[in-house]
């Protein structure tokens, strides 16, 4: 195993033909794979089938309180559906608003809300100037999506391995009235992840914003998504901010995307005080209410903790071997040839990889030419731009593990391809 | 029968003080029934149950183009979906965006849109001053507190038998540019039960509005609901916009809630030029995809143009002697007795009424107080006020003929007793 940190320009050469011959005959397998998006496995999408059949022509229909859930009406969700987020996740039940498919839609909206009327007594975010959201990157492209598309600057944070730089944080969101929010994923975060410390937790509860309408999006997707037997604890920034009396602060986000079907799962918000009413308000006037026989249909499925951890149980060992595929490869790869660095996480969806600088856009382009679909290097940063151009989002969970096994010697060669022809000549 | 328009005093307190016993009779039965909302009753939830089946752990979940429908994805709907609707409603299928439960959501999503990003070179609305919305009423209250709710001056537009006074819809539109659009149930409309004619969609699609922005709301909620075997024609507005090259004007909603489920249900939305790109953009930055398991469950149960309409026509089946309980009744009691008119709807879901001037809020009182719950009275109009006190929303779908039947008694009683009530002294 040679550390390519040392070679002189001949070994490089040297590598670089070598390579080349093993990248060239890759080519001609015609591969043609997807590891781009946080996608669940086959597999585990076989691991719900038996919710498709709790509500049927033959069930009967009728939630808590005498509901017809075939029927129009309440908005704000099932009640036994509170119940059961409340107990898995241990927020607090009155917070909860239960959605429709997608969590992501209800962070669009709340976002849409706080632009066209405003909250805490201050001006719509559209009728005020300049303002700012910001973003702990590497972080999900989505998030940073919806707050580009409603005009707002994105201003980068850079993630430490306990969350996001709190120093920076505070510095920015306690003297700056322009930054009106923050988008975290707490839990496993989006790619690289990292849990939230309790002392960054708090450090967010104890915020003294600039701005009286800042908002910490908390989108705590992967709350029950372990990779290993024990999960990783996480304050619960709705208490901590409550203790605080700061209850404007913080909205929560939830979704069953990656529990039972994405697309067609629950998605949840939490929140207090004026946001709660506010949300509630909202979809209210927006909707005469969410899928209810797709929320009975989960209660029915999910049933209740032991169950529902039970069931991410079996997720855990679907995924945990197609993990170990790719830190196995990364581990042997380049362990003692250092040109990649990545983390090894705990729950979630990714391995976050590093690259020297500037070689991440070149090395996912190599994997595609040869079949690999990899997600944008850059895609997990404010405006798709990585400053470093180093850093790379790798996505196991929908190949299967002979699919993984070809992609990831693919991506080994196509890293040290990369670096060489950066340092050919 | 008598002609309560020609009593004199005397008459008026004799006829008073029979009803009012009859009244008090009624309210000692204790009745608890809901005639408020348009709400299917039990049996048409019944018809759809086999859709529950169409998709279940021992079905595939496979969509055209090999999509896995359980998985994330396809964002602006199943082609299958797009050609189901297309067939049923005629309007070309390239304008579709198939939504989540509730077209509702997607009218407030369109105003949304409008109000943060504006659209055709203009500012968006909520950076313009004063704006307004025209509101043909009576009409849908959910539509007018949308508006209300974004803050636009809602403007009362009167319905005629052939939709809403176009008259004063060009004189409005093409003058004030603070008008931004107006909302339209053009098929037996909510409630009034209107069908808009072929010259009124005419007059429509060759509006000149003062603004470059004004946009036509299209509901077309009822598009297949008839309760007679003739369907009533309606022009469609997307062609005719299309002919004047006026494509930014028209966006047309559609729904299966009164078809399936109502919550349960799939929205689709129609619109063609930039509203067609911004709102797919808008949607692909939203949400990752709506939910296409129950799309692929809707397009196996509903199937094709025949099987739709044959299952409308159950639908049918179960409403037309609700109706007609109704109707009957309101005839033997008030045609020559006219202190009270109504329409005779050839489809949609409701029975729009008129008391004489100042007397609908006290006859909706008065059934509430026996137990029968009505819509509000001024429900139908902008801010929720009737200036005439005259119309009354039935909504004979939910209750079963036998709740009608006495709901429809205690109804004529009340509608008596307010009208001598007001004449008693």
């Amino acid at each position: 195993m040679k550390n390519f940190l040392f070679l002189n320009k001949n070994e490089i050469l040297e590598e670089y033909n070598k390579l080349l011959k093993v990248y060239e005959n890759f080519k001609r397998k015609n591969i043609k794979l997807d590891m781009s998006r946080g996608k669940p496995g086959i597999s585990q999408l076989d691991l719900s089938l038996d919710l498709l059949d709790t509500v049927n022509s033959k069930s009967d229909f009728i939630a808590r309180g005498k509901i017809d859930v075939r029927n129009y009406g309440v908005c704000d969700g099932l009640e036994e559906m509170k119940d059961f987020i409340s107990e898995v996740t241990g927020v607090n039940k009155d917070y909860f608003i239960v959605g429709g498919n997608s969590s992501l839609s209800m962070m669009f909206d709340a976002i849409s809300f706080f632009m066209i009327h405003g909250s805490c007594g201050v001006e719509p975010w559209c009728k005020q100037k300049k303002i700012k959201f910001l973003c702990p990157s590497p972080g999900y492209d989505r998030h940073f999506r919806i707050t580009e598309y409603f005009g707002m600057e994105l201003v980068m944070i850079p993630m430490n391995s306990d969350g996001p730089d709190m120093d920076m944080v505070e510095q920015l969101v306690n003297k700056d009235a322009s930054i009106k929010g923050i988008w975290c994923v707490p839990k496993y975060s989006n790619p690289g992840g990292v849990t939230y410390s309790d002392e960054v937790v708090r450090r967010f509860a104890n915020l003294e914003p600039a701005a009286p309408d800042f908002k910490i999006f908390w989108d705590n997707a992967y709350f029950a998504h372990d990779l290993t037997p024990n999960t990783v604890p996480l304050l619960d920034i709705a208490e901590e901010c409550n203790k605080l009396n700061k209850q404007e602060m913080p909205i929560l986000f939830y979704s069953t995307s990656k529990i039972t079907f994405p697309g067609s799962g629950i998605a949840f918000m939490a929140c207090m005080g004026s946001n709660l009413e506010n949300f509630k308000k909202m979809y209210s006037v927006k909707t005469v209410g969410f899928d209810k026989i797709n929320q009975l249909r989960h209660v029915r499925f999910l049933k209740d903790r032991v169950n529902f951890f039970n069931h991410m149980k079996k997720h855990r060992e679907i995924l945990k071997p197609k993990f170990d595929i790719i830190l196995n490869h990364l581990s042997s790869e380049f362990e003692r040839n250092p040109i990649l660095t990545w983390n090894v996480p705990k729950g979630g969806y990714f391995i976050s990889v590093n690259t020297v600088s500037g070689c991440a856009k070149r090395t996912v382009q190599l994997c595609k030419e040869a079949g690999v679909n990899l997600t944008d290097a850059g895609a997990s940063f404010p405006y798709g731009k990585d400053p470093e151009d180093s850093n790379i989002r790798l996505a196991p969970t929908f190949p299967s593990l002979n699919e993984l096994e070809c992609a990831i010697r693919l991506f080994c060669i196509c890293v040290k391809l990369a670096f060489l022809e950066k340092n050919l000549y």
